[in-house]
């Protein structure tokens, strides 16, 4: 029985932790690879192509666009970054769960695209432990950190729209739950129509 | 935050290790509580009362059946078993999920009547191995086991009524799978409504 892999997202506001989780959860399942963005902007010193991002140039980003091959995209700073749905349904069809860590906006074009993707929102225990967050492992200003906590605070209202919201209290317990969640989804009905198939008929 | 239990049916044909499968998850996650059958059939030597099943008069389980109190119940043998409705309701309540083992037309009943239950169908690996198994465990007859292979052909047509199908190939597997499904479960968004809510007024 091959199984096609989920693609799973996962998003949430800045400074919930996202980025840790993932790359825990990565190092925890075998089965998940995680879906690398493409951008028009230079590689930084060490990253790589294709392992941090797959750099392209504006002409072939835009080509990209025009012939619907991302799966979302956005402008920021006068560069390009997007979800190439090549590199994602390959990794799907070889059966990996594909996990896209994406802004709360992204996520929302994800799904409108992807309707079978699974997503999961990271949330902050409290409002006020976001903040001390925030400006833990930050240089910015308070006016900065206040724009993040609004905009936070606008996030949070997108949360409805997610399959399942996990809290980010103790990370090893969130790690725990994110990986329960992923392996339990493999196990949904529609998924193992084709096992029951099989089964009937042997 | 008072969270309400939810309740988890877990149910697949005779031979797939459903009893093994609950004892452990059982074992392993402190929030869950298997529900305690009634029954009007006697005690067996051992047997206690509230723990193995709460046994009932005959007039007793009827006056339950009149006032609804039963999620479902069914006769064999001329005595009655059931799920008495009031034991679910106060573990959910208390925050606990509530374990119920139960064949597999029971498990229509309770889909019928509890629309937000969560629902796990245990499946053999194969028709030859859960054939393999009865004859192992069973002192029956060739024909018995014939007709209970054939009941469980039967019944695998009902995989697909279930929210999640499991394969009970490795024990060990099958049990961190079902526990992965019941721990997802307490993340899903519309459970976590309260949670949000909370979120968004600090």
């Amino acid at each position: 029985m091959k199984r096609k892999g989920n693609l799973i997202v996962i998003s949430g506001p800045s400074g919930t932790g996202k980025g840790t989780i993932v790359k825990q959860i990565l190092e925890k399942d075998d089965n998940l690879v995680i879906s690398v963005s493409a951008t028009t902007r230079s590689p930084r010193t060490g990253e790589q192509n294709g392992k941090d991002y797959h750099f392209l140039n504006k002409d072939d980003f835009k080509t990209m666009i025009e012939n619907d091959g991302l799966l979302e995209y956005a402008e920021y700073c006068d560069n390009f970054y997007g979800t190439p749905k090549s590199v994602v349904e390959k990794a799907l069809n070889n059966g990996n769960d594909v996990i896209l860590e994406i802004e709360v906006q992204g996520a929302q074009k994800i799904r409108e695209k992807c309707p079978d993707s699974v997503s999961i929102f990271v949330a902050p225990p409290s409002m006020q432990e976001l903040r001390a967050r925030l400006k833990n492992r930050s240089t910015e200003s308070d006016e900065v950190i206040d724009k993040r906590t609004a905009q936070a605070a606008v996030e949070l209202k997108c949360a409805g729209d997610y399959n399942y919201i996990v809290i980010n209290d103790r990370l090893e317990k969130c790690v725990q739950d994110v990986l329960s969640i992923i392996n339990a989804e493999r196990y949904k009905t529609d998924r193992m129509s084709s096992f029951i198939k099989e089964l009937s008929q042997n």
